[in-house]
């Protein structure tokens, strides 16, 4: 990469970093990778964040029109980076190139979708109540609402979806399609791949005339860049997906402001499986077989990864247990993202062992230190509900297999879990009428319940929900990937008989967005 | 009151408070009204959270119809009460008969809007994306999301609104409509009204069958039972209407919970008024009067109350200044809701003086020593600029008038304001290219922005935002009133590939709840 690439963006402008220096890491070597990208200090921050405030009033009332058109200016500059970025990314993150020009193709898609989004105008809820002069007693005024920007956002990416859960994510294409300026924070575990994202949102913003201010990417060698960023006045949001330490830390800072702002943190979760006895009779041995294989793809690496197993016992488990076994020993090893990342799995797998839950299967081992071995473990409810620890997510690829008698125990043992990003049912129909008794406790912990299959695997579509409730994420109102994760930066605004000239366009009588709005209570749809 | 009227009621049930006591006092005269209502004791709050939370799980599940009748139900048993609620209410808040069976009017609305609301299903949200089995290279699953009720509400009503924001007001309306039980702490200046209200809620919760848990009403001799609340594990969200202090100090709880949730609370707002110079060229005599009218009504107890007013100096001030000095001198004392008001109110008021800023105007006197005189102040954009104490709300019926030389000095002086609840503009045609140069400003500091009037008199309809940047609420993503206001009791869930018999009814193919759905991201209306 060029010096010019290794530069902080600021509002348009390249500005080299002089506190501390971030460089990547090859994960399958553990060495250190070139060039280095200098670290922001609290001025530069500052710099950013007001860049961004000034932005926010004008890029907030840019046309729908306008503001796809940047979306989808974006995902064409991140094609056109070609192969430099899926090389550097593989670089950074170890992930094989298959998965990351999949990813690449996500993350375009995203942008494109909330383009759509954008496009469509139902995120704005518009609703107009005319004006009624002759209503007794008192006249009713014109009220017209629409939900607008929120300001600017600060984005915090993941290291585990290097292009689609960081620089050009989901945070920032849907900040982005609300009309909220973002300032990024480069992951330290991929700064090259970031820098080339940020170029490529750079890029967009000139070519489509976008306010400078509303994009600029930092880089940070410590977590002080993360605090002075959400600490900062102008800053009104924040998008972050990452460890429930980190997510938990930016919570407070938020809270503790002067005025505080909402954190969209997406943290924690074990993703219960609830295995049904007929299913397991049924085909104990393929959903092991698909138990393991979303397991251990990716080296686990997943918030919807599925930890834990609730197997409620019948006449298959012995052969759901055998194929487990089969499966997990047959995994081979695989390089985690970062060294940081596979120290904590061996704590994690360490800390199981040291509590003393028996093994129930392990994978193949690797020469590469760097590399995770697969774990199964299993207990019974009695221990788990004894014991909270056992809960704790362990990020990569080891389960607990929990057996459970009967549907009560499993109740009983969902009912002393926290909140879940998913929770996937396995059944059959006979299993039914158990899993109808289960689904009232099953709503009020999960984000996402699906069944017959396994939480990996989000898609982008407007009816998904990739949120739940505290801790998976810090904010169980709220989704981050689908259309529906738009409505994180966005707030309502009323405008009480305002002449038609000073409104949103997108209230004005002729709708000349042609979006849907709610007429006096009822919905309409544009002719 | 009989004695089961003091009770407090736990779902369903009366049981005598005996942790403290709290009685009404008449502040026309200051005198103690009995009887008296015991306050809870923690295993009180535990009690009725819990039983909230049991109620949670099928109260979420009822049929939007059954919800919505419950809420017309509660409507017809508080007209039920008669004279009987409006008696108590003018004995423990001072406030007019008219007045206050205007508020009943505008509380039974609420109630039977919310019902319409239920019925509409819009709040739902829901999204259906159909699966695409031969998507390559994976198939799509199919893909169902609506808004679900998060759980237990806890609702602390405010005192200058005894019936509309309090008991059975829009917090507890909205709660009702999302899906979600409420426990309300009675406000403690009007315990008598509270226990009438509640009595309604209860006889309705019985009247249609809906769980016991769904409603629970508490005293609190001190502020510990509002901690109690909201620190329990069962609550998952809290309405409040109040001081800044009081709304803070929940904030601080609910963030430190183990579980964080949301808290709603509308807290403190000075409501800019900005006069134009064309206008008050025009008409300031006018705006004058309509200013007085809306400071002193009520005795300025609203939170909509008209605190500041931005004068952009022309040729009509002088003109517009005698006029508010007359119409506050022909203003008549008025008696506060409570002495702790009445006090605060003068200590604020003295507060202005203290730091030197010269009256305008002061409003008639009475011998009764809980009434409040009306009084406006005024200094420049400089003094204002320089002092931000100036800026803090004084409840009641005080003003500060605050001449500004130009709009660049009024643009100076909204950003530094805090976030606000309205921001009123009174413009002539010729100020509408100046208030256009403001309009990217004001629209980032107000829930409201409304032309040539005031805000107090709050719509409840659909496009009302009764809410606003903090600290005007502490959540500006949100509103107090008006339909939108469900909104802050849900969460959104997907089910994915969910056989149709364990969908929720919304979710359904055959759409059996008549809502409008978002099928495949296209927005469609019930046939």
């Amino acid at each position: 990469m060029s010096a010019a690439e290794t530069a902080m963006l600021i509002a348009g402008e390249r500005l080299e970093g002089t506190e501390g220096a971030v460089r990547g890491i090859d994960p399958r070597s553990g060495e250190t990778i070139e060039p280095a990208f200098g670290g922001a200090t609290e001025a530069d921050v500052d710099r950013a964040a007001r860049a961004a405030a000034d932005a926010a009033r004008t890029f907030r009332a840019t046309a729908p029109e306008a503001r796809a058109v940047f979306l989808e200016t974006i995902a064409s500059e991140i094609e056109a980076l070609g192969d430099a970025l899926i090389d550097r990314a593989m670089t950074e993150t170890g992930l094989p190139q298959a998965r990351l020009q999949g990813e690449r193709g996500r993350t375009c898609g995203q942008l494109r979708l909330f383009a759509r989004v954008v496009r469509d105008g139902g995120w704005m809820d518009v609703r107009i109540d005319p004006a009624q002069p002759d209503r007794q007693p008192l006249p009713r005024p014109d009220m017209r609402l629409a939900k607008l920007a929120i300001g600017p956002v600060a984005v915090f990416g993941a290291s585990n979806f290097p292009l689609a859960f960081s620089v050009a994510g989901g945070d920032t294409a849907s900040a982005f399609a609300a009309g909220c300026p973002v300032v990024a924070k480069a992951h330290s575990a991929h700064p090259g791949t970031s820098a080339l994202m940020g170029g490529a949102i750079a890029r967009a913003v000139a070519a489509c005339g976008m306010p400078a201010g509303t994009f600029s990417l930092l880089y940070g060698a410590d977590y002080r860049v993360g605090e002075w960023l959400v600490a900062h006045p102008a800053i009104k949001a924040v998008g972050f997906t990452g460890s429930r330490g980190g997510g938990t830390a930016l919570m407070q800072i938020a809270a503790s402001r002067p005025e505080p702002i909402p954190v969209y943190a997406e943290m924690s979760s074990i993703n219960p499986v609830l295995l049904f006895p007929g299913a397991i009779a049924a085909r104990g041995a393929a959903i092991a077989a698909a138990y393991v294989a979303s397991l251990a793809m990716g080296a686990g690496q997943f918030c919807t990864n599925p930890g834990l197993v609730v197997l409620i016992e019948g006449s298959g488990d012995t052969a759901f247990r055998e194929a487990v076994a089969g499966g997990i020993a047959a995994t081979p090893a695989a390089t985690m993202l970062t060294p940081g990342i596979h120290g904590a799995y061996l704590k994690g797998v360490e800390a199981l062992r040291a509590r003393g839950v028996a093994p129930l299967a392990a994978g193949g081992t690797s020469a590469n230190p760097h590399d995770a071995t697969a774990a199964v473990f299993e207990t019974d409810a009695d221990a788990l509900l004894a014991d909270p620890a056992l809960r704790d997510e362990i990020f990569g690829p080891a389960g607990l297999v929990v057996r459970c008698p009967d549907v009560a125990t499993a109740a009983r043992l969902l009912e002393g879990l926290e909140g879940q990003l998913t929770i996937a049912l396995h059944m059959e129909a006979a299993d039914h009428a158990l899993a109808a008794d289960l689904m009232p406790l099953i709503v009020e912990k999960a984000g996402r319940i699906l069944v017959n299959g396994f939480g990996t695997g989000v898609e982008v579509a407007p009816a998904m929900v990739h949120g739940g409730p505290y801790p998976s994420t810090s904010d169980g109102r709220s989704t981050s990937v689908g259309t529906l994760a738009i409505d994180r930066f966005l707030r309502p605004v009323c405008y009480q008989d305002m002449p038609e000239g000073l409104l949103p366009a997108a209230l004005r009588d002729d709708n000349p967005c042609r979006i849907p709005r709610r007429i006096d209570g009822t919905l309409t749809l544009p002719a």
